[in-house]
């Protein structure tokens, strides 16, 4: 039986570890507040995180990393973003020799614009043939709701992915193994940047047309800055490129389409951040992945304007209409 | 100024009418009946197929063919794919000698497999360079109601592509010229039958990432399709493949997936029919679309699925279950 370990209780992190272990697994999810793990063990509940799923028998839970990843052959990190770094230098000398590490985070590092499998590979100082990412259209209430889906499982080592692959694989869940590690991490992060535009438009009162004209241009931009950075184009027609993204821009469910509708009946940064209670993970990353798309010479004309209605401070109905405008050409 | 007329008076057919007047040209609509005809002269409002739309005085309405085409440049044909033939067989002798013929229509033949621009070709007995392909995420009512969207021009020459681009092209619609006549028919076609599994799957309550991933896989079936056949596999992640796709899988204004969902709440064909007043274009097109896959050795089952539900009344939950079990492999 595999010995497996989530790092972080939020609701894809629940999620997955009620997956691994449902698929066979023996699960600790490690979670920063205590209160939050002896939820877990006790009520078998993450209430904060995924109210009202109950989660299998072989799912525990502990605030006390070593406790979490002793023995763990399959180490999965699903923390913020922008406090991996940070977490995983805390954690780093405490990983098996072998174990696979498994990122479930979509986002890029801002300063340094790296990619989540980068950062763990920094920091944690192991080859990255050990990193393997899960992306694709996964919005955790609906993965923990047992709703039919499919996912992506990336990594340079094939075998690794494969033994990913075998450990989340169930009736509901359809896991395709892919090698391009670069184009499902990009495809996960953009798509974050473009559900905002989605939702500015969305409340916007914007049809279905405009809606769908963004999500194609939307992916058109994520493809030619991930075919930059080396990623295969064909990945972003897939389930971790076009799949995510059009699962993130349809769902009420998802944070970043939500924060997005915020901005675009006209709040303020911090009215949206107060209302919803967070920082949508497309807000930081947009600055990340606009510094990676000028250091590459690559046009994305969305990204542009999201990060200066988040940042510069410009009106979305502005931003949406000079996306408009842009001249006829040649597709 | 450019003489154009419109053959069809649905609601694209309308749509466009009105596009083209805006743009600056005079049109003239055909319309079937009398009446209609008579409607759209006299209150300027065709409320049969775009109610509460107001046509431009540069819009006219006949039932006479000859007169509809007399002097046109541009003909744009906008009639029910399963009666082009039969129609274009009764005008082919009278279109102006050099004028461009533009194909609204997304379908494919039945018996003959062909595309509409083949059937335009054959019937009118003219050369394939004049035909222009006009697709893209344009749900009628939304572009009449002028919401900002964009279009794919497809024509084998350039020039009577930048024509039709230039007679189009409006504050609110972004026209894009593209040489993939086959691409752009194609994923108009492909994607009514995907609609259909998608409002199948929307009717039994599956969830986002379910329909994402029926998106995402329909369109890779589709682009085999069309690889198949010639067109540029790279036509299908733009606006006549995924925008078209996602555009109508949205909208509840979407004939085809409105279709779906009565099969999908477990109506018969006929029953489905009966409500909707009519059959969706995709289950017709559906069966020619598996000829065609079959023909050229190209597995499509989500096509597949919806055929069988559609003419051979296989339960549609029977179909989904089916279209989730297929075996884990590489994407």
């Amino acid at each position: 039986m595999i010995r497996a370990a989530v790092l972080g209780a939020g609701a894809w992190g629940t999620a997955f570890a009620k997956v691994l272990a449902e698929a066979g697994a023996e699960v600790t999810i490690l979670a920063r507040r205590a209160s939050v793990a002896e939820a877990i063990r006790t009520t078998r509940v993450n209430e904060v995180a995924l109210p009202g799923v109950r989660l299998p028998e072989r799912v525990t839970a502990t605030d006390a990393l070593d406790e979490a990843i002793d023995g763990a052959q399959l180490v999965a990190v699903a923390v913020p973003s922008q406090t991996l770094r940070g977490n995983l230098g805390d954690w780093a000398g405490s990983f098996a020799p072998d174990c696979t590490l498994v990122s479930l985070m979509k986002g890029i590092e801002l300063g340094t614009t790296k990619r989540m499998s980068q950062v763990i590979v920094e920091t944690a100082h192991i080859d990255p043939s050990r990193v393997v990412v899960v992306s694709g259209p996964n919005l955790a209430p609906e993965i923990a709701g047992e709703q039919p889906a499919a996912t992506v499982v990336a990594g340079i080592d094939a075998d690794r992915a494969q033994f990913v692959q075998r450990a989340i694989a169930l009736p509901y869940l359809r896991p395709y193994t892919s090698e391009d590690v670069v184009g499902c991490e990009m495809g996960g992060a953009v798509k974050n940047v473009i559900a905002l535009a989605y939702g500015m438009a969305s409340a916007m009162g914007m049809g279905d047309n405009t809606k769908a004209s963004l999500i194609t241009r939307g992916l058109a931009e994520t493809a030619r800055l991930g075919a930059a950075l080396g990623a295969d184009p064909l990945t972003f027609a897939g389930l971790a490129g076009l799949g995510d993204l059009v699962a993130t821009c349809s769902s009420p469910l998802s944070r970043n389409r939500t924060f997005g509708e915020h901005l675009g009946r006209g709040e303020s940064l911090e009215s949206a951040q107060a209302s919803t209670r967070q920082t949508a993970e497309g807000v930081k990353s947009c600055l990340a992945i606009r510094d990676l798309a000028r250091a590459h010479g690559v046009e994305m004309p969305i990204t542009e304007q999201v990060e200066r209605v988040c940042h510069e401070g410009i009106d979305p109905r502005v931003a949406v209409k000079l996306l408009m405008q842009r001249e006829m050409k040649p597709e």
